[in-house]
Order: C-alpha cells, then sequence, then structure tokens
C-alpha cells in the first residue's frame, strides 16, 4: 500500500505516556461514588456496577497478571485517535504479560453479535499507529441494548477465551457499556466491559472526563479551514462567509473553532434556547453586524454555524413537532398535487404561532420541511442547510434596510459545511498521546479485574508525563433521562454551558471579534514536529477551563 | 494583533535562496528569443519588449547600483506565497542597495490608477513574513488595459520617484505588464515592468516557467482534505464523496490532488473535450466503477471534480451557448409565469441536439440555467455545482440498473467544494522559498534596467540551493488568440496536456485506484518543520514532469 511521507514519518511517533504509566502500576482506589443525579434509580438498575470507587494508578512494584484475551470495538462516528486508543490497549496488554491477545470485533458493535472478528497482531497494529481513521476494525452504530444481543456476545467471547472487552464510543455507546457490564456481572459469566470517550463532538465530558478524544485534532482541522477563509475573506474583502460546523446538539466544536480563530460571529445553540431567540432574531443579530461592518467599508465576514442550531430555537422544534404530527401518514397531504397546495394546505393547519414562523422562512427550506422527509414521515433536520437558511434571510433583511436607506454595503456570500473533513485526520500529538494513553489505561483496568469502568486521563493541560491516568465508574456519570417517551439511564450528554468559562470567554471577546477591527486569528493546520508550544497545544476550551488562559 | 502559535513560529522562518542569490550577482545574458508563437504580429505589437534574451542570475563580484523607488501590485485572486514575493523583492532591494524603497498599490492594479498607496517598511514588511492571504495590501480585479490607465501611473511613479513596477499576477496580468513595459518604453517615462508568475490553478505555465506559486501549497490543502475524507469513506463505508475542486478552466489542481491522494475517480476536463465526451458520457464512466465496486461489497468512493468541467463539454457549450443567445434580453421569455411554462419555451427554442441534452438535465439545474442569469443575461457557469449534478444524474441511473437486476449495492452520496480553504493557506516551505526567491530575482532584474521579464525561478525539484534563478522576456510565453471577438496577444494558457507525463501517470494508474482493492493516499497537512521529505516536498506534477517520479 502506497503511503504519503507524512503516514511514513508518522508510523514511527512513540505516543507520550502519563509518569504513572510509564513503569510498573499500581492501583489507588477512592470512596464510594454516586451518580451524578437519580441515585436510588441508578443504584437499583446497576446493583452490580453502582458506588464502585474512582481508579487512579501511581508508581508502583512489578507485578504478574494472568494471560487475558480482550475485544476490541469501535463504535459510532470516526474520531481521530481510534487506531491510538487500540495500541495503546494492545502495547499495555502485551507489556502486562506477552501472553495477553487481542481481538477486533468488525464493523463495530454488531461484530461482537454476529461474531465477526480478527486478531490484531503487532503487524497489524504497526499499520495503523499515529493514523486517522477507523478502518484498522471499521465501526458501525448497532446499538448494544438487548440482551439476546448480549448473550450473542457470551458466546464468542466463550469461544475466543475473551475475557474483557473494550468499547471505544461516545456517550449512549458508554451507557451501554455499562449495561453490558451490569448484565455480565449478573448472568456471572465473567466478562469485563471497559468503555472509553470518543467523539468529535466534545459532549462526552464531565468532572472526570476533562474531554472526548478527537474532538482536539476535528476542531483544529475546522479551524485550519476557517482561519485560511478568514485570510481569504479579509485579502478579496467582498465575501461573508457563513460556516457551518458539525458537532450535533452541542456547539462545544463552533465554541472551540471560534475560541482558535476569533470570527466576526459564531452562533452558540445553547445561548440561542436558553434567550428563547427566534430564527428572526438570530438573522437581525447577524444583520446588525454586517450593517455595522458595512459602515466601517467592511463588506466581509465570518459567520460559525453550529450543525444542531435549528433545533434549539424554540419555535422551530415547535414547528417541527407541529409538521411531524401533522404530516405522517397523511394520505390528504400527499394527494395534493402541487408545492403550492401543499404549502397552503399546512398553513392552514398550524398553529398560529408555528404559521408565522413557516411563513417567514424561505421558500426552498419551507418545501423541505415539508417534502424530503425520513422513512418514518419525520422532518430531517440534519438536512437542513443552515448556512443557506441563513445567507437567505440575512440578504432579504439588507435588502429591505437599504431600501429604508438604512444600509449601503454590498452582500456577497458563500456559505460551506465542514465535518468529514475532520472526522479522520491525523491525529495530533494531544489526540495521540491522549489516545494512547487511554488504552493504555484501559489494558491496566482490565488486568486488574475491573469492569464498567471508563478508561479515564485527567490533567491534560500539563505535559503529558503529569498527566492523571485511571478509571471512572460509568455509573458515577449517569442521570435519568426521557428517551423516546421512556425513561432511561443515560450519561448525562455535556451541552454548552453558558456560566462555564469558555462560552463566558467568547461573550466578553466577540463584540470586538465582531467589530471593524478585524481580530482574525489564523490556527494553521495541526502541526507534528517542531516548536512544542505549536505541536503540543490542547484545546483552548480545555486551557480555558484549567485557567491557562484568562 | 493576536496571533496563532504556528503564526508566532512561522515568523522567524528564513526561506531558503538559490545559491546564486545568496552573494552578488551577476547576470548571464542568452540568445534573442521568439514568441511560442505568431512570432510577426507579436514584434509587430512589442517592438520595444520581443526579442530579449533569457537572463540567468550566477554568482559575482559585489556592484553597486544606484537608489531606485518600486512599487509592486497584487493582482487578482489569492494565492499563498504572495506576502513572500513582497519580502523577497524588499529584502533584495535593501540589500542591494539600503537606499531602495518599495511602494505597496493598494487593492490591485486599481491603486496604481487612483493613486491609493502605502510605503512597504521593515515594520509592515516583518508583519507579513511567511503569512498566507494578500492582505498586505489588498488586491483587485481592475485590468491594466487602457492607455489613460497608463498615464495615471506614470502620474503617481513620478510624484513618488518609482522607477519600477512589480506586477504580481496570473497569465492575463503579466500579459497586461507586458503592454504596460511596451508602452512605458515607448513613450520613454522610465518606469520598468516586472511580472511574477502568481495562480493556484497552475495554469500559467511553460518551459521556462515550471509552476506558478500557490498551487503547491493550495492543492496540499485540498489533498489533506480529499486524504481526510478517503479515510472517513474506507472507515464508513458507506458513502460516495463528490469534490469539486478550483481551479478555473484547468484541471491541473484535480490531477495534482489525483497525484497525492489516489481517488477513485478522478475526472479531466481536457480529456472530455478531447474525447468529445457528453453529461452522459461521464455519469456512465462513474457508474461503472460504482456498480463494479459494489459488486465487490464496496458501497463508498471518492470523485474529484474540476471546477471548469462544464465549459469543456462540448454538448453542454453547445447549449450554454443557445441559451445564451437565445434567453438575451428575451422579453417574450420574462413575461412567462412558471417554470414550467419557460421549461417549454426553452425546449422548443433549442436545437434538436441541444434539446435532448438539456431534457437530460435534472429539473433544478435546468432551472438554474434559464433563471440564475448574470447581468449580461449569460449563464452562470461557475454557480453550477457539478458535484450535485452528477451526484443526481448517478443516482438515477443506478436506479434504473437496479430495477433491471444490474447493480445490488447502496448509492448514499455527500458533495464538498473546495477552493477558499487553499487560496489563502501559510505558504508550504516550497511556496515561501519560491516566492521569496521570485521576488528576490525581480529586485535584481529592477536594479539591472531590465523591462518586461518575468522573474523566474527554475529546476524546482532539486534542493532550493540548486534552483535557478533569473528572467524570461514576457513576449516569449505570448501567442495571438480570440477574445471577446478580437484576436490579442496574450500569455498561453497552459491545460493539461493530455500526452504529458501527469495526465499519462493519471492514466496508467486510475484504473487500479477505481478498483475494489482501495489505494487511498492520506497526504495530511502540510508541515513546516520536520523531516526534509515530507516539509520540503513539491507537487507530484513537477516530480513526475522532472522524472523523479516514474
Amino acid at each position: 500500500m502506497k503511503k504519503s511521507p507524512l503516514q511514513i514519518a508518522r508510523a514511527s511517533y512513540q505516543p507520550k505516556l502519563p509518569k504513572a504509566l510509564q513503569g510498573n502500576v499500581v492501583l489507588s482506589e477512592g470512596h464510594a461514588t454516586q451518580s451524578v443525579a437519580d441515585q436510588e434509580e441508578i443504584k437499583n438498575l446497576f446493583p452490580n456496577t453502582y458506588g464502585m470507587p474512582l481508579i487512579q494508578f501511581k508508581e508502583g512494584e512489578a507485578k504478574s497478571y494472568p494471560a487475558v484475551n480482550v475485544g476490541v470495538i469501535l463504535s459510532g462516528g470516526q474520531a481521530p485517535g481510534g487506531h491510538n486508543v487500540i495500541s495503546g490497549l494492545f502495547d499495555g496488554l502485551k507489556k502486562l504479560n506477552p501472553a495477553n491477545r487481542l481481538y477486533g470485533f468488525l464493523g463495530g458493535p454488531s461484530g461482537l453479535i454476529d461474531h465477526k472478528y480478527i486478531e490484531l497482531t503487532a503487524d497489524i497494529i504497526d499499520e495503523y499507529r499515529n493514523t486517522g481513521g477507523f478502518d484498522i476494525i471499521g465501526s458501525g452504530r448497532t446499538k448494544l441494548e438487548e440482551t439476546w444481543q448480549f448473550d450473542n456476545g457470551i458466546t464468542i467471547c466463550k469461544e475466543l477465551g475473551i475475557k474483557a472487552i473494550v468499547i471505544i464510543g461516545g456517550d449512549d455507546s458508554n451507557t451501554n457499556a455499562c449495561v453490558l457490564a451490569e448484565y455480565y456481572l449478573q448472568k456471572q459469566c465473567g466478562i469485563q466491559v471497559i468503555g472509553c470517550p470518543k467523539t468529535i463532538d466534545g459532549d462526552l465530558k464531565n468532572e472526570m472526563i476533562e474531554t472526548s478524544f478527537g474532538f482536539d485534532t476535528a476542531c483544529k482541522v475546522y479551524s485550519e479551514l476557517i482561519g485560511n477563509i478568514q485570510r481569504d475573506a479579509n485579502s478579496a474583502k467582498k465575501y461573508w462567509h457563513f460556516i457551518r460546523l458539525m458537532g450535533r446538539s452541542a456547539s462545544h466544536i463552533a465554541l472551540e473553532c471560534a475560541l482558535q480563530s476569533q470570527p466576526n460571529i459564531c452562533i452558540i445553540s445553547e445561548e440561542v434556547e436558553a434567550k428563547n431567540m427566534t430564527l428572526n432574531d438570530i438573522v437581525n443579530d447577524i444583520v446588525k453586524v454586517v450593517v455595522a461592518r458595512a459602515e466601517a467599508g467592511l463588506n466581509f465576514g465570518t459567520v460559525l454555524i453550529p450543525e444542531g442550531l435549528i433545533e434549539f430555537i424554540p419555535a422551530m422544534k415547535k414547528l417541527i413537532a407541529e409538521l411531524n404530527d401533522m404530516l405522517a401518514h397523511n394520505e390528504e397531504f400527499n394527494a395534493l398535487d402541487t408545492d403550492d397546495e401543499k404549502r397552503q394546505y399546512v398553513k392552514a393547519k398550524l398553529t398560529p404561532e408555528s404559521r408565522t414562523v413557516y411563513s417567514d422562512l424561505p421558500k426552498g427550506i419551507a418545501r423541505q420541511l415539508t417534502l424530503d422527509r425520513d422513512p418514518h414521515g419525520n422532518v430531517q433536520v440534519s438536512l437542513i442547510e443552515t448556512e443557506k437558511l441563513l445567507i437567505e434571510m440575512v440578504a432579504k433583511q439588507l435588502a429591505i434596510l437599504k431600501g429604508e436607506g438604512k444600509y449601503k454595503g454590498k452582500f456577497a456570500s458563500i456559505n460551506h459545511f465542514f465535518g468529514y473533513e475532520g472526522r479522520c485526520a491525523i491525529p495530533s500529538n494531544f489526540d495521540a498521546d491522549y489516545c494512547y494513553s487511554l488504552g493504555y489505561a484501559a489494558s491496566i483496568l482490565i488486568s486488574e479485574g475491573k469492569t464498567g469502568y471508563m478508561a479515564s486521563v485527567r490533567n491534560l493541560t500539563a505535559p503529558a508525563a503529569e498527566w492523571i491516568a485511571g478509571g471512572v465508574p460509568i455509573t458515577m456519570m449517569m442521570n435519568m433521562e426521557k428517551r423516546h417517551g421512556a425513561m432511561k439511564p443515560v450519561i448525562q450528554k455535556a451541552l454548552v454551558k453558558l456560566d462555564g468559562k469558555p462560552f463566558q470567554y467568547l461573550a466578553a471577546h466577540r463584540e470586538s471579534w465582531a467589530d471593524a477591527n478585524t481580530s482574525y486569528v489564523y490556527p494553521g493546520p495541526i502541526q507534528y514536529y517542531g516548536p512544542s508550544e505549536v505541536c503540543d497545544l490542547p484545546t483552548r476550551t480545555l486551557l480555558i477551563e484549567h485557567g491557562k488562559i484568562g
């Protein structure tokens, strides 16, 4: 297989480990833990895995461990560093006992259920060290939720002599990892389950998990592109760039990219919801900045838009809910001939509030809401090109202001969406080190017989040698939430906290960034070599949270 | 102004110079030159600048030069490295005589005409060393074509004591630089004009100019993204990514990106034209690959599409010409009410051949062709989202094949367009060195009293010390071409040569890249530090042209 010069060079990078993991390790266990909320219910649902202590790894004496076979699963969307979790796990296992073996289940959790796997040998691992992607064993979105799936897992684990499964995934996958751990304890089948915190979205994050892996690299790729576009905007001086960024519900990615690149505008969905803003409010906020910059002769700028925005606008959420109710299996609607008839039909049946929202939408978007529906008849919110929607509405508003003599600028726009460009990037040094350490930590948790834990590496704004590695009981991160109509125990999804320091930093600076005096920062591409302050820098979100940036 | 860690680190990078430029320089002049074609006409049009010798710089004795004031202009679209041409020019001028001064005309050629300028002092230059963008003095698209513009230039040059103007631009801007040089010689006003070869598109290139600056960096940025997307495609295994790439008419960018990343499919416009292919032919070629990969269980892939494709499809070109003729100031058409009526009107009036082409187009595209027209009533070809057009047509064809039982795969697609992400990237070491050397070379051409020359740096696949610097008479690159109905002397635009080595390399390998055995290469982000084979690599186009890759 042909490789680029950088692929070849990166293959020999040796990820940095916390000092405590560099030699022999001993476990330091803390007090019993509690779930973040709904303690009684979580305890009842997880009688065997609830209340376990926090674990911290420390330097210790040499110790011998019996050989174990381990299985690993990649779950959900790609995130840079997944291959390093696996190589850290592999190296850790081999160091603890050279007879340890690692199996990879293929194509995500379904590999466990359907018994699709390969043994991960040193030759295979070496091909994937410090690379992006999940292609070593593939990933998948099958959810491990049913007991028949768990039982299928037992069969293959017995066949392969597997004593532990590592699940690398986001909040839902780790919730399911804990359910699986609990089930296997209850069945006394001797299979441990360990989770690892993955997702570029950055929404698996709490007191014990400072960040999920992949967030660092993905944000750096997007920020590189945003910075390049800003330099272009500031050179050509004629375009407003509207840039939508992946990240599902939470706005962590948009926020981090804004902290790195200082755009003129960055919308934060969580703020939109908290302030009960309408789409028109958002548009008017943008228009104000466009007009102010035009008055200073600057007919260009940048706007960052989080992917999940639409669902956080209360009035839009209500409209979408009404449309979903109204149009599911609605034969009367489906029988209508023209777009116009359908539009009139919908308008007549909406509540007055939603009718206004619907009427204000550009025609193309309104059509998309009513026509392009998923197999269940639901509006496909993720397909809505919010950046184009906002451009159209901003342009319309500016035209009105121009007619009134209140705006004399020119508004030309370009739209972008970045997501797939970052999910499989070559991991930054930070993610390469962090992931390798997470995998290494998982190998120790396994060898020490732990289950229902998530591998954890903290103190991440210090040099890697000072990172603190250990394990966190997954139940500790759980609460009860309504999912598909029923209350479920789940790991709390972390949205952007409006009283958190990163958002506060944005709020304190965004007016000056919107300003006529262009404050763009140009992060440039991820560097793997060269000065440490360039190559080993964590996200600005982490630096601000840890008080390293004021 | 706040800066990223990489911005700070790059500020101190010292670009590498060819050995001949490192000390004192002497000029070696060759024989009289000829234009590449139409020698008599070009000679008649450029009596004063025709036939001048090639110039090569060699190491020589120290020499003293009288002080000169110089003006510099950035013309046209941004390209990474423009700031380094200016810093090389500045450093070169200061070394030749510390009393030399450099002025920058603001906002492109219009700065010369309208007398907008700043003096570029060491403080300003230092802020922009090794940075992307053209923001140091801005750029613009005003064409220097009229004598009143030239005369306005004389006025400001006299006022500022400017003896030479450096124009950093693409083929048209360099053509105009030569017209200006000729005019100033004819007027005996003592103002020299020197050109520098700029454009990410890579279409300013010939025997003497191996590549235009910015092409290297832009292609590396796009290839980083394509590689990341390919790793994602190969991990998720469920999407076909259709990626359109900037580059105007020529397919150099798409070709270079393909050579770097080895996608499943790369369309080359020049080949489409040479083979007289229709849109359906292109679609069928893609469909064949999709079907073959699906049979091997691979329902994913990548397709690179050059921006200029549509104009190279002979049948589309004919259709567009007919539409432009038919609809310009057509009140009858404009008075029609609905899209359907307009569609029928157009269909009735097209030639049978074009009618078929028009009828085969997806409705949305057909609508765009007839409705979204520029102020002159012309179809806006550059706005056509070719990647979406191809996706729609491929999906339609696959649905037919599925119905016939000839295709059993799944086709899900994602579209991308990359352009603005690369035009202002931080220049690669190659572009930083190349541009600095070009600017430095320009300073010597000026001090030696030359005019009508383009700065030239060759032997670019050797280490920078071995590069060959000098000057090329611009008339040497010219021929007569029809522009807006009249024959004009212009620098020959370089399209992809189908008998050239880079295309031949693609042609020899693309079947295996399309193949079931995924051959993706992942270039990763541009590196400025680290191993030289990673950091200082020129484009694969150059390496192949120079026989360094077989």
